[in-house]
């Protein structure tokens, strides 16, 4: 078999075999396919497509390109979560230690980030001591003694993915359905869980902007998750604006113990009860989403979502006094209001003017090593359809530098745009694909 | 400038400018541009194509990534000649004798082949002592004496070129016409004539299988050596059978003597007499086709055009002697006709293994390195239309093995295809584009 051949067939557009397709993963992982054929390659599929079957075969070729976690020695049915970004999105700190609580297991990977803030390993760093550098025996007692645990993504999983993913990334070659989806799903195959709730953002903010694209590629996933035998579904939610009120690591993490304590943003608590509300259904904790959503709550009101998180930190060397006592996470020294010079109802806030101005207070990585400020961020007052008169707060920057602050300020008024005319606040969940 | 946003622009559908075209060229000669990212830039501008802006301005940019041959020291109109190749196509040979001998001032750069016979060299290498190794001062002093040279490919001409040929090759990016025409004729430019005729082959043996391709290769071509400012013309000739009935290398160069003594195959001297024509036109030496055809007709009765191919080998350190005795040329040990089982007339000739039959004799390169048997080929007999009896020759083979020759012969009969019904001969000449 020559790659050659392989790219003449997708150029014009006939159907790759699975035995081609593992031949083309194989080699450019093992490095026997040069980069410059797989990016020719990749283009052909950006131009030609490719099907279901192709889709699949491409997703489970990367999925075996590498380890695979092995989750078997935890009891019951391991639901894993995949959210595709946006800006304050701490699902993870909040909807985790809930579904735990509702009996199921979970056994987490989980990265840093690089972008506007830090991933969920370096907000849950906010508790001091804790740590997610766990061998994977601490992990597997931890899952089957207190029902959750989190671990950094030491794992070699899905390298080919990696290595193309960077190749695309390169060659104007990643905005293709197919690619996205098997990208996405190879990672989460390769993660070992038994069944898979994803989070497919949509709007300005997230990765795909139309509805059209986001239930296209939610559609993929959840094709390629079931024909893969792992039962899989998707929520599609707005991100058009950021989701509840922090921007920010120990910010959000601050939110997401108030949405454990029953005090969190309508918004987001919503997104934890429809993702939560599917995981509990997919690991037969519930019989509907009525009774999940039940349950959901009663470990919210009971104190056993926030006590799930304690035992999480505390198992791994963190001092859960936090967890009850907010107020001892990592603060920065200045609070700043951002006041409104104008009057009207918010029609649009920039997701990517927000999380800009969390990078600029020293929230986030620009480069791979940079250093991140746990403490600074933002916490917005009002939100998309929110009327504001002049003089009103809109939001409220925490930082240690002012002249940081300065230069954030001024980003984040070119975020907000108003209307004169009344503008309907949108609804979160924009849709679910079941299996 | 950045070339990620110039694949993307690219791949979205849109025009890249000069600048972007000149960057792009420029950066993958030098190898600030990665491979794979021109891979990906050239699946793109599969799909995508390019206009005739972006396409003479990829042609202009590769044609002065390198070095530039300056004529300007001849005197004259300077017309070059270039085909597209094909099996049996010793075009330049007796072509270039007889337009010098009409007064067009012949300073060709030749090169050497890889496939079923050698270049234009290798079939000039059959008169002893022959060498195309002469300098530039050489080359020119020749050209302005005698009327003609012709130089190995010793130049560093449109290096871009070269580099992105090769990388197309193997990333199944090759056939496009724009990439196709650009590669041509960046060349071509680069070798530094006023006046440019082309030879585009059509047929089963030639690059463009369709006459619908070849006319518009050609009229690409066409318009981009006259947009760069060489008047320029194409002429679209038959390769669905070989041309003439040599081939190998010292049995064409004979072919090419006959041709200059009046007893040529009426194909192969329509194409020359065709060539010709343009190339006397371009240069200012005929008014119109019958002219120049009376001119190139006189050159060859005249015995003009034979003694400018003496003049020619002599000027370059080789015997003239076997010009008119051509018996004295690299003669081959064995003759084994090929006799026809079948009777009929012959509807098609495969072009490919005739051109294999040379290779098996030896009269061709498989790799770069593999040395040329000058001596050895075959002479086909009959040719697409002719009736044939069984027992009748269909070709000889000249070898010097008897063995190779066995595999020849068994490659041989498949190339021939008979009918019973009567095949009419198609022109040679399908087409002229004009300035």
């Amino acid at each position: 078999m020559r790659m050659y051949d392989l790219i003449m067939k997708k150029r014009n557009g006939q159907i790759l075999s699975r035995d081609e397709i593992d031949f083309m993963v194989q080699g450019y992982t093992t490095g026997t396919i040069p980069d410059y054929q797989m990016s020719a390659m990749m283009m052909a599929i950006y131009f030609r497509g490719m099907n279901g079957q192709e889709t699949l075969y491409l997703t489970e070729s990367m999925e075996h390109s590498g380890e695979r976690l092995d989750l078997s020695g935890i009891r019951g049915i391991k639901v894993d979560k995949h959210s595709t970004g946006g800006v304050g999105d701490k699902t993870t700190l909040a909807l985790t230690p809930m579904v735990a609580a509702c009996g199921i297991p979970v056994a987490k990977m989980s990265g840093r980030g690089l972008g506007h803030t830090g991933g969920t390993i370096d907000k849950l760093e906010s508790f001091p001591g804790f740590s997610t550098a766990i061998s994977s025996e601490t992990f597997l007692r931890n899952v089957n003694e207190i029902g959750i645990a989190i671990m950094g993504q030491t794992a070699d999983l899905a390298p080919a993915d990696k290595k193309l993913y960077a190749l695309r990334d390169v060659t104007a070659t990643v905005d293709n359905m197919s690619l996205i989806a098997s990208s996405i799903m190879s990672k989460k195959l390769a993660s070992g869980a038994d069944a898979i709730v994803l989070d497919v953002k949509t709007g300005s903010g997230a990765f795909m902007k139309s509805q059209e694209d986001s239930f296209a590629l939610a559609k993929e996933m959840v094709t390629l998750g079931n024909n893969a035998g792992r039962k899989t579904y998707a929520i599609i939610s707005d991100m058009d604006q950021p989701l509840g009120f922090a921007v920010g690591n120990a910010l959000e993490v601050k939110e997401a113990i108030d949405t454990l304590q029953g005090k969190g943003p309508a918004d987001f608590l919503e997104l934890c009860m429809t993702l939560g509300s599917y995981m509990l259904i997919a690991g037969e904790k519930a019989e509907n989403e009525k009774e999940a959503r039940d349950k959901l709550t009663e470990s919210v009101y009971s104190g056993k979502a926030l006590d799930k998180l304690a035992q999480l930190i505390e198992a791994q060397g963190g001092d859960q006094t936090s967890v009850y006592h907010p107020e001892l996470l990592p603060t920065a020294e200045y609070q700043e209001d951002i006041i409104s010079s104008q009057e009207g109802y918010i029609s649009h806030i920039t997701c990517s003017e927000i999380g800009m101005c969390s990078l600029l207070l020293g929230g986030g990585r620009e480069t791979k090593e940079s250093a991140i400020d746990l403490s600074v961020g933002l916490i917005l007052r009002k939100k998309v359809g929110d009327f504001v008169k002049k003089g009103e707060t809109l939001a409220v920057l925490h930082g240690n530098d002012r002249e940081k602050m300065t230069q954030a300020r001024q980003r984040f008024l070119q975020a907000y745009s108003f209307s004169q005319n009344i503008v309907e606040k949108s609804p979160l969940i924009k849709g679910v694909i079941t299996p």
